[in-house]
């Protein structure tokens, strides 16, 4: 006899089909002959509807072992279900309890539990209906962002995540240390001395890994990365973790243009292959989660996005009969409000910002003729506003370090960045995308620490 | 006109298209009448030969300006090519220099360097035969390990980074912090005051992401982790990095025998992909690294792996007629000279060693029946030794409880992980590879600084 995923059972098995099913048990049923278990294997939302009868040997020890989270191993034999709600059900022929579940102390039970009580058992969390559903859909994104890059001939490349850099200067860095806090070792005037730590400078945990995809994209023209990045914000909120994967591409002989191309092109694939390789799992969402999570993907995949320049967006959003909180203004950032403003009641649909005010933007940004923008363009996305944040990137090498040297930086620490601009520079661009944005966009998901594993936050670094 | 990719063209290009290309210039040759340039985008070892013939427009000021490193952009024909060494070749019709290299000042001119020095200049060594080459291995075995795991139903599973568990206990740990470290905050009897730092406690880079793989197995049965690990090791040798990626499927449902049957197909995979989709890349390894590594992936991928218990090596290795430096004896671990010798003298191919003495290996690994070996399982193969290493997990309360206290280790601090073997516990084993180790081998590149783009090691974090 074979073992079978319950996934692939519910999809192909035909009645007579003997077969072996290994999972955990999510409900259990006990009438007067017989009993019903609901074994679940993670390979699907559904589980397989499992029939014991009571002339099986042990009968009624068994069913004593049985209760919600235990482990068993089914043999039996797949016929018709007469039930509401299954195609086919297992008719046990032979049962094994691997671990039992003791119905006094395993919390959980039958009854749904808030997502706040889940997050106190993340151990335990992925066998519930909704975060199984969450981390086949956060795995079905990883793979397809995979598969969009490589069909296209893009190398994954690994980018450090220890730095000795912290120029791009977007928000707290933490630090790296082998030194020992209760003894930290001092120069001669009492600084730190760092010549005694691991790499014989102060590091620290990335926070992009951009500037050193242009290296790779500077050979060999089309990379991604996607790894983890970190943020040391004390940000408590449904949007911020401290630790989270980013995904970023970077394109030689590429401008604004061919960057919004690819990174459209790119949502809607991933969305696509989600819609068809987890209905079931959208389903959910959609029922359980957030009503508009279907509507919202079908909106990704079948509408040209709308790409406006940020001058246009702010005469839209002036002219707004809107009250907003935050003042709108050229030369100030677009807030939220503004942000889901122009996708949700003026467009529709997502809209990419270009050409943002060169001072609201990173050093790296190209800058257009008027010398008062950059080729930046931003996603925004119905309900959860900026979802890529992307640029043309300073190719000229006296405009960049004029750039750099303008906010303060200093020219040495990016020699090596420098010297893509000094030996065969050539236009490029690159988009990042926060990887939790996108699974809790796709899932309607309110809680950011609901779509990574073991998320890490101020004061929470728990499993 | 369209923009193609020189992999692309070297494959299917035919006389008369026309088409343009963008990349770098690797090398020129100036004859009377015309030029030729080898131009590379990084899609593949060999580039595209470009013939510049003097009528082009402007032809001697191109021509100043394309030197070695010079970034192109060529519009032209592509016709038989007369020359030797290459089917086709593309006739410019017209050049466009996006961004010159300095021949005074550009590092990388035709002549070999060794890979010391291109160490020192990380950002530009991609631009190299040879790191063109690893890099593009490196992404075609990254791929296929997704493949074999996604087609196979096996979750990808981001397990954290940051982690506040030293339980592991394998090698040093780097700490992670938002202290200042010039002014570190104490309790009232002087020790670090954690709760002052981001997580409230004492955090650290992850060595291994396999407790909570385990976790994410007990929900969807079959999961792997791919992702950054780290050891704070002082070790300043070819085959240590203190950044590394690292490969590790958890899966529910299975014991030693199941893990090394998925070991196996997984090398296999790995290797016959990167044959089928590197094989100019393979053959230049072969040709300018090392000779045997054709030889190894064939080896590889054709034979069945040999499998003997510790006790079996230990015996076989008693009655080897070789003077090895450690002792043998029932007890001590292996060293790479005894790996070496089994794999190398005694079986000519890959050997899997199981059932290690307990002592030696860590407290997870499933206890055997005679309470001296455990369930372990170490790919050992011909010239790197171990490749991957793997076991059984301890799936029985009592038993795990027993191997953590008898490790000094305290049970709450593992709280989570002994409560899967509490609710629902099942058979269920792993293993772990080291990504980079498996670059090398197949590269045959002697310094495992050499297969990841920026290697992070003692005193040395740069770019």
């Amino acid at each position: 006899m074979v073992n079978r995923r319950i996934a692939e059972i519910l999809r192909n098995g035909q009645p007579d089909e003997s077969l072996i099913v290994q999972g955990w048990v999510r409900t259990k049923r006990e009438l007067k002959e017989f009993a019903f278990i609901e074994v679940n294997d993670g390979s699907s939302l559904a589980g397989l509807q499992v029939v014991l009868n009571q002339d099986l040997p042990d009968y009624d020890k068994i069913l004593k072992k049985i209760n919600t989270g235990a482990a068993v191993e089914v043999a039996g034999i797949l016929v018709p279900s007469v039930g509401k709600g299954q195609r086919i059900e297992l008719k046990a022929k032979e049962v094994k309890v691997h671990g039992e579940a003791d119905p006094e102390t395993y919390p959980l039970q039958k009854k749904r539990h808030s997502f706040e009580f889940l997050r106190t058992i993340g151990h335990l969390r992925s066998r519930t209906n909704s975060f199984g559903a969450v981390f086949r859909v956060r795995n079905a994104c990883a793979y397809a962002i995979h598969q969009f890059f490589q069909e296209k001939g893009f190398l994954w490349v690994h980018t450090p995540i220890i730095t000795a850099s912290d120029c791009e200067g977007a928000g707290e860095l933490f630090r790296v240390t082998s030194l020992d806090l209760t003894n930290v070792p001092r120069t001669e005037n009492k600084s730190v001395d760092y010549s005694k730590d691991f790499f014989a400078r102060p590091t620290y945990l990335t926070v992009s890994g951009q500037l050193e995809a242009e290296v790779m994209a500077m050979a060999f023209s089309n990379v991604y990365t996607f790894g983890p990045t970190f943020r040391a914000e004390n940000s408590n909120t449904s949007r911020h973790l401290a630790e989270f994967w980013m995904v970023e591409p970077e394109m030689a002989f590429c401008d604004i243009e061919g960057d919004m191309d690819l990174a459209e092109a790119f949502l809607k694939h991933v969305f696509k292959h989600v819609m068809e390789t987890c209905p079931e799992d959208m389903e959910f969402f959609n029922q359980r989660i957030d009503n508009t999570v279907l509507a919202t993907a079908e909106n990704i995949i079948n509408n040209e996005f709308e790409r406006i320049t940020y001058t246009q967006a702010i005469a839209a959003l002036e002219k707004a009969d809107v009250q907003f909180e935050y003042p709108v203004s050229w030369g100030l950032d677009l807030q939220s409000e503004h942000e889901r403003y122009l996708c949700e009641q003026l467009f529709h649909k997502p809209v990419i910002v270009t050409h943002y005010p060169a001072q609201i933007k990173a050093f790296y940004m190209r800058l257009d003729e008027d010398e008062k923008t950059v080729a930046a363009m931003d996603i925004l996305a119905p309900k959860i506003g900026e979802i890529i944040g992307g640029s043309q990137r300073e190719e000229r090498l006296d405009v960049l370090e004029r750039r750099i040297q303008a906010q303060g930086m200093k020219l040495e620490d990016l020699w090596w960045y420098l010297d893509l601009r000094r030996y065969g520079t050539v236009p490029h661009a690159g988009f990042g995308l926060g990887f939790e944005r996108l699974v809790q966009f796709m899932t309607g998901m309110g809680n950011i620490r609901d779509v990574i594993p073991f998320p890490r936050t101020p004061e929470s670094a728990e499993f």
